[in-house]
């Protein structure tokens, strides 16, 4: 447990998601529960079909699960797969190791493009693989959170439109806080959840279907499934009807968070995400914690800096949080020890950039590293918002 | 929409789940959102498992699972099934039929023994059908809310604990409103919700695993799955961690509501159940709706009160909503229009028995309904509770 005196270090949460829930959001999910079938529920997922749209960039309906983004990544692949068809995964971290390992628990046979770690997928690569062989689904991650590194979905989803392979894509910790346009570019299911950028609680999960997806998840040689079955959740979705009893207050929460985006303007909540997380990353490279990955592809939804050695990613995590209350990811993964992550997703400010680079030095200096200038991190962050 | 006023008829949820939450589990789920893979989760977590596995009345470890009831019933199936193995249903109403869909989804191969809607599972025709063929699992329903029956657990796990055949059991709607002893009655994965006697919002789902069933999750010829994977569940479970990001907000409610329940005391909350679902029950019969299905087996979470001609279900319940804004139950399935439900589940005092039945024998007068004299309903209950 942390030693940091609440009063003096109030507890922060900036890690990647689950993120800092803003009070509205969080009095909105303690509101007294409705009928999860009656007309004031009808009412909220209307409307939340309505608001959440846009952040996918479709026009086609978004189902609601109650799950983690893990569930409606199962959700995308069970529905359209058939035992032993083929997938092409895309893996440049680990969420897109986890989206392949999904495919092949479900019995599919898994190609793998592996992208160095901080690099994002080629869709030259992709296209060459696309001519060798017959895919079911192209699966990977819209925002690699364990990396930092944001794929190219036009370029790949411009190769998928006439063929009949299906174009997956895990958004979980990407949707809301960066550009997504799903019908533009070409994306069959995207998927998310809803303590990311989403700037809610963890337990629901959305997937947007698209016409081509649909074709096939009605197809009657899918692989078994019934909780995550797509084709009773978009039996109701019309009706604003979920399948199963829906998580009711969570999305309640949901309603005031798309509410809240829509009163900043999405435009606003992109440049601003865009901005803090430029700042944040500005502030970490003049500590000496170089940006990890390929910049050209940088997130702005996370923020992964390299730790040098012989710092570890661990060590400065645990710091941080027993001094000054202040949860980090480090990695859970190949890259442990190598980085640190921030979020830079939600309802934060400059305020949190600029605490957070407080912080990181005060912590970098405590494990003896050499900071160039005292003050420089929060300095370069200060610089960038100009 | 209703046109009842909510200031005059305040908005009541009075269906069998979900259920009204309470203030102090609405205010925790409320809480600001923590690290759900840090110190702070990890001792709720704790927490959670010491305070629920009473209510399963088993040592064995409790899974939690972002998802609804739904989905842990298909948890407790797709972990121990291989396609084709066979499945014994009981079945006694609606969600023993959904237990049985769930099954053949999974492709098992499934026989259904079918009671009599209201009528429990036989265990002799029980013993008669294992002796017959070899199942890998028997399901059932431990309280169907459809009917408002109770099964006997203790008498068919008896029948099971000799044999390599699991027990399986729904306890959605009955676990916290009534006794339920897994291990003594020798059910191996029990599963249930926390929309229900919980007294949570929805979007938890839990299952106990016993030692039986774990050694058949553990084989690597199960059904393929991986959201709902037990392996993994149980892998973290002994260390406070989910395998996926957890509910955090829903699991600081399901905390307070659990410490609610020890507080009041098991017994107590068990006894208060059985009163007032009697209560309401005796006022329903002085109404002139007699109790649906076998009252030796009469549950304690919700009332079925049989609507006789020329009246209907449907009408009551829209005249209750519209009137009184008062959401009670029909059925959705081929008892509709033949019964009315209410829950008994939860935090419901004396006042809200008496407010039901006040508000139903206007509802009732209002349709041409001959209620036998004026306020017996409330008379009825008020006797049954002195």
């Amino acid at each position: 447990m942390t030693n940091a005196s609440p009063t003096v270090y109030p507890y922060r949460l900036r890690i990647p998601g689950p993120i800092s829930v803003p009070e509205r959001v969080r009095q909105a999910n303690a509101k007294p529960v409705v009928n999860h079938r009656g007309a004031e529920m009808r009412a909220i997922l209307g409307e939340i079909q309505r608001l959440i749209k846009p952040l996918f960039g479709t026009q086609a309906p978004v189902l609601t699960f109650g799950s983690s983004g893990t569930g409606v990544m199962e959700a995308s692949l069970v529905n359209v797969l058939a035992p032993g068809e083929k997938v092409l995964a895309l893996v440049h971290g680990q969420f897109g190791e986890r989206y392949a390992q999904i495919a092949r628990a479900l019995g599919a046979e898994v190609d793998v493009i592996e992208s160095e770690w901080g690099q994002v997928p080629d869709p030259q690569q992709v296209a060459a693989s696309l001519d060798k062989a017959q895919y079911r689904a192209v699966v990977t991650v819209h925002n690699e959170s364990s990396t930092g590194a944001v794929t190219d979905l036009a370029g790949i989803g411009a190769l998928l439109r006439d063929r009949d392979t299906l174009f997956l894509v895990d958004s979980i910790s990407g949707l809301a806080g960066m550009e997504l346009r799903q019908d533009e570019w070409g994306v069959d299911i995207a998927v998310t959840g809803s303590q990311k950028a989403l700037m809610c609680p963890p337990g629901l999960g959305f997937a947007s279907v698209s016409d081509k997806a649909r074709k096939v998840i009605d197809r009657d040689d899918r692989c078994s499934r019934f909780y995550f079955d797509m084709r009773k959740a978009l039996a109701g979705v019309d009706n604003n009807e979920t399948a199963f009893t829906c998580p009711v207050s969570l999305l309640f929460g949901l309603h005031e968070a798309l509410t809240m985006i829509h009163e900043e303007g999405l435009p606003q909540v992109f440049a601003r995400h865009k901005r803090l997380s430029d700042a944040l990353r500005a502030g970490c490279v003049a500590l000496g914690l170089p940006a990890f990955g390929d910049q050209a592809a940088a997130s702005r939804t996370v923020v992964v800096a390299s730790v040098p050695e012989p710092l570890t990613g661990g060590a400065i995590v645990k710091h941080m949080y027993e001094n000054y209350n202040t949860v980090i990811a480090g990695a859970r993964n190949k890259l442990s020890g190598k980085v640190i992550r921030i979020g830079t997703m939600g309802q934060i400010s400059e305020a949190d950039i600029l605490t957070d680079l407080h912080y990181l030095e005060r912590t970098l200096t405590a494990l003896g590293h050499d900071v160039p200038t005292p003050g420089c991190g929060v300095a370069a962050a200060m610089a960038s918002l100009r």
